[in-house]
């Protein structure tokens, strides 16, 4: 059987999906033959907006409609409390547990030597840029909320030491008990989340 | 946090996929977003082309670019006998142990009155049309193929009364040994299949 080169295409297409493994791209092609053409078309057509309807805050770096982020523009935010996560899901996750009512700071990733990801690589820059400019005055404390992973620790530890240098009286805190060791922040159930951001600690 | 339209409905289109949740789904969005504009609009062109580029094969009614499909117009395929499976998929499984050289028919699915699914609703007439008229003198036997599991078992029973009462001469056998009961034929693997193609039996 020779299976049509536009199944293949697609089931290709989906096998580059992070967790989607060959059998799961081929029963995703496969099913999608039964689905009406309209559908097809509108999924597709998502998928070649994608880029155009997002945007990253050139504040924060978040995943936002506009520029800056509606988060960032928010003045009910508290702006004394600066929390930097991985990833755009991770503050998903913490705006779902509606705990948290600080502002954000998205790195997109973690620093990883192994795969070649030094502090350049993440939006580590622009997070010193807000506390030494615009943001300088009114940020009392950043939590570090990167996974707790062996990349997250690593990316906890040189944040620290960078916010230290740049400024004595900031406080650095990091999100203490409740996360599981080798978890995914965004799986963390609510109750998980608000006990990491209660139990945070001073580093 | 205000997830933009745009990546919101790209991931409610992923959750319509079968064995995709909601956050899995979420996952696959927020992923893409870090995806050359490029490939999205490749992978967007795939599923709007998908319908185009696929065809149902008049005589076997599987999957094909051309009709009819590449098996049906293949002289050196047994014809024999027929093997009639509910999905495309399964011909590709059985095509995989590359032990079957005959022809297939390809249901689109199995009764199912639980689902309103009767015999109508999948390409049994062909079938019956097939056997009645073009190949009523060389195909000698039809090898039932469905999964086995109720659906599966009802549509073999059904088949089994309406193809002996066509024609008495008729064989007709089904899978035997070494399919797990339960289990999906497009999983099984290659030894499994052959077993399964060596102990058929008759009915």
């Amino acid at each position: 059987m020779r299976v049509p080169k536009a199944l293949i295409n697609l089931i290709e297409s989906f096998q580059k999906l992070p967790g989607i493994g060959p059998k799961t791209a081929q029963r995703l092609g496969f099913y999608l033959l039964h689905v009406p053409e309209h559908e097809l078309a509108e999924f597709g057509e998502y998928l070649k907006n994608l880029k155009k309807g997002t945007v990253l805050c050139s504040i924060c770096k978040n995943v936002s409609e506009g520029d800056p982020c509606t988060i960032c523009l928010d003045e009910r935010r508290e702006r004394n409390v600066l929390m930097v996560v991985e990833q755009p899901l991770d503050v998903l996750a913490f705006e779902r547990s509606g705990k948290y009512k600080g502002l954000y700071h998205v790195l997109h990733g973690a620093i990883s030597p192994l795969e070649n990801i030094g502090p350049d690589e993440i939006y580590i820059t622009p997070l010193i840029y807000r506390l030494t400019n615009g943001e300088k005055a009114t940020v009392m404390e950043v939590i570090i909320a990167t996974n707790p992973t062996m990349e997250g620790d690593a990316t906890a530890m040189y944040l620290t030491k960078k916010l230290k240098e740049i400024s004595s009286t900031l406080k650095v805190t990091r999100l203490g008990m409740g996360i599981p060791t080798g978890a995914d922040l965004e799986y963390a159930d609510d109750v998980t989340l608000t006990q990491a951001i209660e139990g945070r600690r001073e580093l």
